[in-house]
C-alpha cells in the first residue's frame, strides 16, 4: 500500500491536520471495508469491488441519530436515502458506500443489520432511512454480474473500527478510477483551533473518488512537472461520495453551509464535476445526538454562533480535508488489475 | 369595514383561534399601515395602494434577529430579501408588503429607518437585509407612477402596534383583488394546545392576497351557494404574499416544514398557484432570539422534538390560519374605486 | 372491487376528464400490478403488498428517455432515483411503487431487467437510474419480513398493459391505509381543450395512497354528513407516492411547475403532509423523447409557451386529477385483512 | 489602469480565450459603467462607487428575453431579482451590478429605464422582472450616505456598448476590495470548439469582486512566489457575483448546470464563500431569445444534447473564465483612496 501524500512531502493547504490525518479522528467515527477481488468466471468476469461502511458512532445509530446534511454537486448518480436527511436533518444509519449496481443488495443488507438491532422498526415505529452512496467501477468489476451481496454490507459495518482506516483500492475503493489512475477510497482531516480558548474542533473527510481524465488534473499542484504522465483512462459516468464528518456543535443548516465548500476541495484537484458523474456530500455531526423517540415535547441544542470566525475556519478545513482526501485516495492506491485483465495503473508521486 | 368570516358564522377548519383570531396574537408582533387614497391628476391616475409593516418584535430587529424561512409555491413575483432569509434562517428588519413597483422605494425606506436606529451598519458591522413582499396593484392603482415613497415605509413602520391590525382594503392591501373581488390584507390564529401539558402555542398568518379568477373560487366551501354571484375583473399577475408568525421554538429547518403547509390553505380557496403569480410565505417563530455579534463562540436553542405529536398540529393550523386570513381578506375589504375609475366590488357573504 | 367516485356521483372539480379517467389515458402509458396475499407463517405474519409499474410507453425506456420532473412535498420517506431526475430531467426505466422495505428488491429486479434489455450498460455506456416510490404498508404486511422479490418487479413490468389499471388494493395498494380506510391504488385524467383550436393535452394521475387520520379526512366535499364513520387506524409513516403523466410537450423545468400542484389536490383531501409521512411527486411528458446516446450535437424540442392560458389549465388539471385519483383509491378499495389479522375498512361512499 | 493577467503572462486554464477575453465576445453582449469618485462633505465622506450594467443584448429586453439561471454559492447577500429568474428561467432586464445600499435607486432606475421603453407593463402587460446583484464597498464608499441615484443606473445602461468592457475599479466595481487589494470588475471569455465540426461556442463571464482575505489567496498560482505581499484589508461582509454569458443553445437547466462549475474558478483563487459573502452567480444565453406575449401555443428550442462531450467544455470554460475573470480584476484596478482617507492598494502582478 502507498502512502499518505503528506508523508511524501507534498502539503495540501494551511490548517493542522488531525493525529492519523483520517476521518476517524473525529472521536467515535468508525470505518470498515470488506473488498471482493476474484474471478467470476473464466472468461474475464472478475469481482474487483466492495463495501465500505462509515458509522457515524459505535452505539446504535437509529436510537441515537446524528445531525446531518446532504449536498448535491452534480446529481448524475444513484445515492440513496438523502429525501429523508434533507427534510429531517438527520442520519439513523450507517453511512455505506459501494458500486453503481450494488446499491440494493447493500441497502438491503444495512436494512436487515439494523431491524436486527432494532425490533420495534416496521412493527411499532415505522420505518428506518438507510443513505448508500455509490460510483461506476465497470472498467475493472463486472457490474452487470452484481457480485456484492447484503452480506457484504453487514460484514463491512462489522468490521468498523475506530483505529485509522485504510485507504487507496480497498473496500468500495477497489475498482475505482480517478484522473486515469487507480483511486478509491482516501482520507483526511483538519484541526480548527478556537483562538482564545483551549480547544480546537476536528473536520474529517472520507473520498470514494472515480472522476476525471488525467488532462484534467491538477498534477503541478502536488509533484515536480517531470514526474508527470498521462493516462487514457476515464470513467464513462465517474463519481465521487465525500463523506464530511465533524465534532463541532452544528445544525443541520450550518452543516449543509460547510459541507457545501467540500466542492471547492475537489474542484482544485482538477474536477470540473463532469456531466456523467454523481459528485455528492454527505455531512454529518457527532455532537447533538438526537434520540428517537422519546415523550419529550422540546430538546436544547448547541451550536455554533455563525458570526465567530470558526464558521470560516470550518468552512477552509472543509475543502482542505477533501481535496487531500482525494489526492490521498491516489497516493494509497495499488495498480489494480481486473475485469477482462483490465489494468489501471497507481500515481506515481 | 366588514367583518371577520367567523363573525359571520362561518368557521374554517378545526382548531380554536386565538384571543383576536390575528397574528398579533403573538406576543410581540406589530402591524402597522400606511394607505394611499387620492387622485394623481385630473385624467384618471389614481394612488390606490400602499405600505404595510409586519415587526417580528418591538425592539430593535438588527440587534435581536428571529428565526425564519421562506418558501415560494410560484416564483412569478419580485419580493426582495429572500436570499439571506434561506442562508441564515433569520430576519432582522420588518417585514414590509407593498405593490410590486413600490419595492425600491420601501426597501429605500426601510433601510433608512434601521441605519438611523443602528449606527454602526455599513461603518464597522457590514450590511442590513430587509425583506419586502409585493403584488401586483394595477388595476386600481397607477402603478407606473410610483406613488409610494421611503417615507411611506417608514411611516408604517412607526405606526405600528400590537393590538389587532385592520384588514381589507387597507395598507399595502388597498388596491389589491382576490378571486374578482376586493381582497388586501387578513389575518388569522390558531391555538396549538399541547397535550397533556398546560401549555400551547398560538400560530399567527398574514396575507397580502391578490389571486384568482372568480371561476377558481370555491365559494361553495364558505357561503351557501344562492349567494353565489360571478366577477369578470383578474389580476394580470395576481399574487399572494404569505406572512406565517408563530412563538412554537422552532429551528428554521423546521419553520420551513410549517409554512409549506400553507400552501394547503391558499389551495382550498381555489387558488391553483396561476402562472403569473409569486405566491411566496414567509415564516418567523418569536422564540429563540438570535442577537447580533457577540463574542460567544456557541449558542443553545431551544426546539421542537419532532416526533412529537405538536409538529403535525403546527402544520394543520398552518394550513387552517393561510385559509383563514385569505378568506378574512375578502370578508373585510370594501368596494373599492381607483385608476380611471376603476371599480372592485366586496364580495357580499 | 369497488367504483371510481365519479361512477358513484361525486365530482371532483371542473375539467372534463378522460376516456377511461385513468393514466393510461395518455398514450402509451401502461401500468401492471403484482399482488401478494398470503400469510408467511401460521403465527401471523403475512404478507399482504405488491408491485405497481408505470411505463411511460412501452419502447425500451433507456434508449428513449421521456422528460421528467420530481418534487418534494414531504421528504420522510425512502424514494429513490430522484437526484438523477433532477440532474437531467428525465426517466429512463419504469416507475415503481412498492412498500418501504421493498425498495431494494424492487430497484434490483427493475435494474435485472433494463440490464436484460440493453447489453451495453455497464460495458460501454455507463449506468441506469431507476426510479422506485414507497409507503409503509406494515399495518396489514410483515414488512419485516421482506416478501417482495426481484422477480415481482420484473413482473410487474412484463404485466403492464395500455388497458384502463386495477385500483384499490392492488399492486404495492394492496397492504396500504387512507385516512384510516382501505386506500392503496388511484387514478384519474383530465382534459386540457386547447381553446381556439380542435386539439387538447391530457393530463393523468396515479396515486399509492397511505396517509392521514380520519379526523383529518374532508369527508364532506364528497359524501353527505349523515353517512360519516370514523376510523381509529393511522398508518404510523403514511405517504403518498403521486405520479404525473401528461402528453402536454413540457420542459422538464415546465412540468415541475405542474406538479407542484397536485400538493394542492392532496390538501383539498385533508392531508397537511403530515411529519411522518414521505409525499413524493414524480411527473413525466410523454411528449419529446430523448434518445439515449447519439452522435448529434443539437437537439430540438417543443414546448409550451407559458403565457399562453394552457399552462394555468395544466396546474388545474394537476389538481383535480391528483384529488380525484385519492378518492378513488378509497372508493375503489375493498375491506383487507392482513398481518395478524388485523383489518381496514373500505370506506362506505 | 492595468493589464489582464495574459498579458502579464500569466496563463489560466487550457482552453483558448475569446477576441477580446471579455464577456462583450459573446455577439450583442454590451457593457456599460458608471463611476462615482467625489467627496461628499469636508470630514471624510466620499462617493468611491457606481453602476455596472450587462446587455444580454442590444435590443429590448422585456420584448426578446434570454434564456437564464442563478445559483447562490452562499447567499450572504441582498441581490433581488432572482426569484423570477429562478422559476421562469429567463431575464427581461439588463443585469444591473452596484453597491448594497444602491439597490433599490438601481433597481428603481432601471425600472423606469425598462417602463419608458415597454408602455404597456402596469397597464396591459403586468409587471417586469429586474435583476440586480451587489456587494460592500463600505471600506472606500460611504455607503450609508447613499450617493447612488437611480439616473446612475439608467446612464450605465445608456452607456453600454458591445466593445471589449473596461475593468477593474470602475462602475461597480470602484470601491471593491479583492484578497486585501484593489478589485472589482474582471472579465475573460473561452471558445469552445465542437469537435469534429467547423463551429465553436464561446464563453464569457464579468465579475464584481469583493472577497476574501490575503491569507487566503492562493498567489503560488499566478506570480512568483519572491513578489508576494500581504495586506491587512479584508471586507466585512465581501461578497462575489458572477455574470456568466453563452452563445451555445442551452435550456435553463443546463446553464444551471453550467453556472455551477463558476463556483470552481472562484475556489481556485482561495476563496472558501466566506459567511459573510454573497457569492451569487447569474447566467444567460443569447441563444433561443424568447418573445414576449405573443398568441402561439408552442416553441421550439434548440438545445443541447447533453451526451456530448462539448457539455463537459462548458463546465470547464465555465470555470476557467471565472477564475481568470476574477485575477483580471485585480490585475487591471488601480490603487484607490476613499471614504476617510482609506486606501486600497493595486496588487503588483
Amino acid at each position: 500500500m502507498g502512502k499518505k501524500i503528506r508523508q511524501l512531502g507534498v502539503k495540501i493547504g494551511k490548517m493542522p491536520v488531525g493525529t492519523n490525518n483520517c476521518i476517524t479522528d473525529i472521536a467515535g467515527v468508525k470505518v470498515g471495508h470488506v473488498t471482493l477481488d476474484y474471478p467470476l468466471d473464466q472468461k474475464g468476469e472478475y469481482a474487483c469491488t466492495g463495501v465500505t461502511a462509515i458509522l457515524p458512532h459505535g452505539g446504535n445509530l437509529f436510537q441515537q441519530k446524528v445531525t446531518a446534511a446532504s449536498y448535491v454537486l452534480n446529481g448524475f448518480g444513484k445515492t440513496t436515502g438523502l429525501l429523508q436527511v434533507n427534510e429531517l436533518g438527520l442520519i439513523e444509519s450507517p453511512i455505506m458506500l459501494t458500486n453503481t449496481f450494488a446499491v440494493p443488495a447493500v441497502t438491503q443488507g444495512t436494512l436487515q443489520y439494523m431491524l436486527d438491532r432494532n425490533e420495534d422498526i416496521g412493527i411499532h415505529t415505522g420505518t428506518i432511512n438507510i443513505v448508500v452512496g455509490e460510483c461506476n467501477d465497470s472498467y475493472l468489476n463486472s457490474i452487470r454480474a452484481c457480485p456484492v451481496t447484503p452480506y457484504h454490507a453487514i460484514e463491512a459495518i462489522q468490521k468498523a473500527s475506530e483505529t485509522i482506516a485504510e485507504e487507496g483500492a480497498v473496500g468500495a475503493g477497489k475498482g475505482m478510477i480517478c484522473f486515469g489512475y487507480k483511486g478509491g477510497i482516501g482520507s483526511s482531516s483538519r484541526i480548527v483551533d478556537v483562538e482564545g480558548e483551549d480547544m480546537s474542533y476536528t473536520v474529517g473527510c472520507m473520498v470514494l473518488s472515480n472522476f476525471g481524465s488525467s488532462g484534467e488534473f491538477l498534477i503541478d499542484n502536488y509533484v515536480s512537472s517531470s514526474r508527470q504522465i498521462l493516462s487514457t483512462i476515464s470513467p464513462t459516468d465517474g463519481s465521487i461520495i465525500i463523506v464530511l464528518a465533524t465534532d463541532a456543535p452544528l445544525s443541520s443548516r450550518q452543516l449543509l453551509r460547510v459541507i457545501k465548500r467540500c466542492g471547492i476541495g475537489l474542484g482544485r484537484t482538477g474536477s470540473h464535476f463532469s456531466h456523467g458523474s454523481g459528485d455528492i456530500v454527505i455531512g454529518f455531526s457527532t455532537e447533538n445526538k438526537i434520540q428517537h423517540s422519546t415523550n419529550a415535547l422540546l430538546e436544547t441544542r448547541t451550536q455554533l454562533r455563525e458570526d465567530h470566525p470558526v464558521i470560516n475556519a470550518l468552512f477552509t478545513a472543509a475543502a482542505e480535508a477533501t481535496e487531500e482526501a482525494i489526492i490521498n485516495s491516489l497516493s494509497q492506491a495499488e495498480t489494480t488489475v481486473g475485469r477482462n485483465g483490465n489494468i489501471v495503473h497507481a500515481y506515481q508521486f
